[in-house]
């Protein structure tokens, strides 16, 4: 079995209302020196035997057409060893 | 300036109610292979000046303070060239 990891960002010239949120309440917990904050999704999906190449093209479709809305959002897939 | 990744994902033993429903959507939409499916978040934050050792500890503080739920959520900080 192989993990696959596809990270889904909003795109850069989507405002990021979450991440902003975020960035303002750095500074009233203490925190600087944090100068942008962007939040996504991560999805560690478990694969059937070997991540393939042909497997890697699935699952950048599975991210298309399900873990993403392509409009607002960009997705990147890589096998990671968890 | 440098990126530093914050990956936080359910703890192992906790319900993934997100992950199921993606899981359970995956066959219907005709993609078979898939055993199991978690989601998180992901938190790419833009520091100012270097990613040094102390500048990670303070990433991993604000993610244990403000960007997870301890209780429920591993998380994990890293560089990244983004």
């Amino acid at each position: 079995m192989a993990t696959v990891v596809v990270d889904v960002m909003p795109k850069p010239e989507i405002l990021d209302p979450q991440g902003k949120a975020v960035l303002g309440a750095l500074p009233r917990l203490g925190f600087s020196g944090v100068v942008d904050v962007r939040q996504g999704k991560r999805f560690e999906l478990t694969i059937e035997g070997e991540a393939t190449a042909e497997v890697l093209a699935q699952v950048a479709e599975m991210a298309e057409k399900l873990l993403s809305n392509p409009v607002i959002e960009d997705f990147t897939v890589r096998v990671e060893d968890i």
